[in-house]
């Protein structure tokens, strides 16, 4: 695990631009600040290219789709990859929905992201195998092998890095996997918790130097740790509070607790 | 009261789509999850009518509109009605801004909704009584029986059910009616405390068999004795550490709560 | 200092439109009801002229631009002009992306905006001077002096009142000029706090009968102060309880905490 990643963060302060959730890109723009890299959420055509050219990182989220949006994206997947900068795709949904898995498709004409980072449910559908899900929820598993499977089917297909999160998270190359296993389930009650570790995962690619499988995992772990440090301090909170408490746990989460706390394999 | 509604909520767990306000929606997705549902907002026609069916509540709300959203409304509405689903209207602002009424009335020739929330001045424009307004705000009156009268005409007129919001908050059909008295005047500087009760109204209406009445009721009970709680517990706050305790509040509010503290008449 | 100036806010709840960033527009939304005003954000052509009429006070932030709503911005800055409502700009971001400078530039040849309030890289962008930023944050500046010229030369070139952000606020007309000094640097770490003084500028400025010097000066102050007042009182707090602090601090501060703890120049 590259520990220090957390700290280059911190020193290099990546610009992150976002395709946002229009839900909860408030949350998302405080989680990439909190953790110490800058936020940015675009929805301008004009500005596309200079965005893209001043990020370290993109996350392109389809939370909230419409027309001109999904035109945006597709513009924007293909003008960060032109520059070499990392792209995360949170396909918020496609599980559920065939319209979402459709928009999909059709961004995957124009170019593959560098990171995919979905539920089970998700990603199972972007490597057409049926998985049961209710809505656009996180799936509890006891299936890690198959979450495996797929995680690496799924890199294997688009050429990329794969995170599957769930009760434990998995990170996968066509070649290898990781899991990391911080968490709580007080996560899946606050929406959009989702969403803000996908632009994290952005965060932490942008300081990889190309290593964007140490980078997700990096993302994973200290997003798991930092709920689950908050959970261990205040166990009664609720979702609300839990939010407020997980923004600044990012902020103050450093290397030491994670050598201390962090639970991963490899 | 149909208070066994709270248990059937957090056991369907039902989906509610929502046209949302765009400046509220993260407090209204967190709403509807923390007392125990699924929220989905959506802006993209294309998954309009899949997400019409897999929803088992609609809530509209116009406090933020644009033309695209507009036809999207008028949309939802016509296909959440064909498909037998709930549809709860939050006319924000129409008591006072002439171009949100005639918006209102424009979604009336394509159908009309299942339940109306609004405050004393939205409900009164609907059915064409003067009523001094100021603004989008609420309206403190001590006038409960022209509220009723007024509730009772607008459920008549576009035959659904009619919810006015304020100090005491007033359900009625056509032939009905209902009162309920828990509340706190902070929910009144908390910006979209109103957006936040219009959708977990179409939670209740979610569960409750048909019976709109009966679940509007004991949205507008448990909301408000939600708000009542906190402010027992700790009066001193300011409205933005209420926004998080309420939502918290909502998360844990259970049956025994509402015997005990639950204000209504009938 | 016009200290009364928030007694009125509070007795005559100014109602303030917003063409908002949509990243912070809660907590912009919240920011402007928690001092005791009204917030209405607005993307909606058909009521522009309805809402320009009955609001108090203007905001326009360009954090997140789209072309529909470049073109609303334009008509709203004219129409609450035509109307003699004061008009505050947030151009955010154009020390940095081109793109947006060259929007603003578009936008002045409509009409000039009553106040402007950006940090010293926006403020120089718009007067020509180059300015070492990065990305659309604050800059820690030591050059007081040189603040206040590029202040004063901006509210010269057109015809407003100039409000630079930072360590220190600097308010400035062509010929007058004025700092306060409350604060804490956990301002920059949470985003959209521009966002919400840029709209709190616009609501003192709607109560301060034409004088929006002596408007933008107050709401720096209590803003600033607030915030001041939130770290003495916890200075522990990250980001996150910062923010919801603020916004009940802004709810309670009154003009004893001014006299008190208020530090500003003439």
């Amino acid at each position: 695990m590259k520990l220090d990643l957390l700290q280059k963060v911190r020193t290099d302060n990546p610009m992150i631009l976002n395709i946002a959730n229009s839900v909860t890109q408030s949350d998302v723009a405080n989680g990439i600040s909190a953790i110490g890299a800058s936020p940015l959420m675009t929805n301008y055509d004009a500005e596309l290219k200079t965005l893209a050219q001043m990020a370290s990182g993109v996350c392109i989220n389809i939370g909230t789709l419409d027309e001109r949006q999904n035109e945006l994206s597709k513009d924007l997947l293909k003008l960060a990859l032109d520059f070499n900068k990392p792209v995360v795709l949170d396909p918020v949904g496609i599980g559920a929905v065939p319209e979402r898995l459709a928009f999909v498709e059709d961004l995957f004409k124009v170019a593959k992201p560098t990171i995919i980072r979905g539920n089970a449910g998700e990603i199972a559908s972007l490597v057409g195998v049926s998985w049961s899900a209710k809505g656009i929820d996180s799936i509890d598993e006891g299936q890690t092998k198959s979450v495996d499977e797929i995680a690496k089917a799924c890199s294997k297909k688009f050429d990329c890095v794969t995170v599957v999160t769930g009760v434990t998270d998995t990170i996968a190359t066509r070649d290898l996997i990781s899991h990391t296993f911080n968490g709580n389930k007080i996560f899946t009650t606050r929406v959009g918790t989702g969403d803000m570790l996908s632009s994290i995962i952005a965060v932490f690619a942008a300081v990889s130097d190309g290593n964007y499988f140490e980078g997700a995992k990096m993302a994973c772990l200290i997003f798991g740790l930092a709920g689950e440090l908050v959970m261990t301090e205040t166990p009664n909170i609720g979702p609300a509070a839990f939010s407020t408490r997980l923004l600044d746990q990012l902020y103050t989460i450093n290397t030491e607790d994670i050598k201390r706390w962090g639970k991963y394999d490899e």
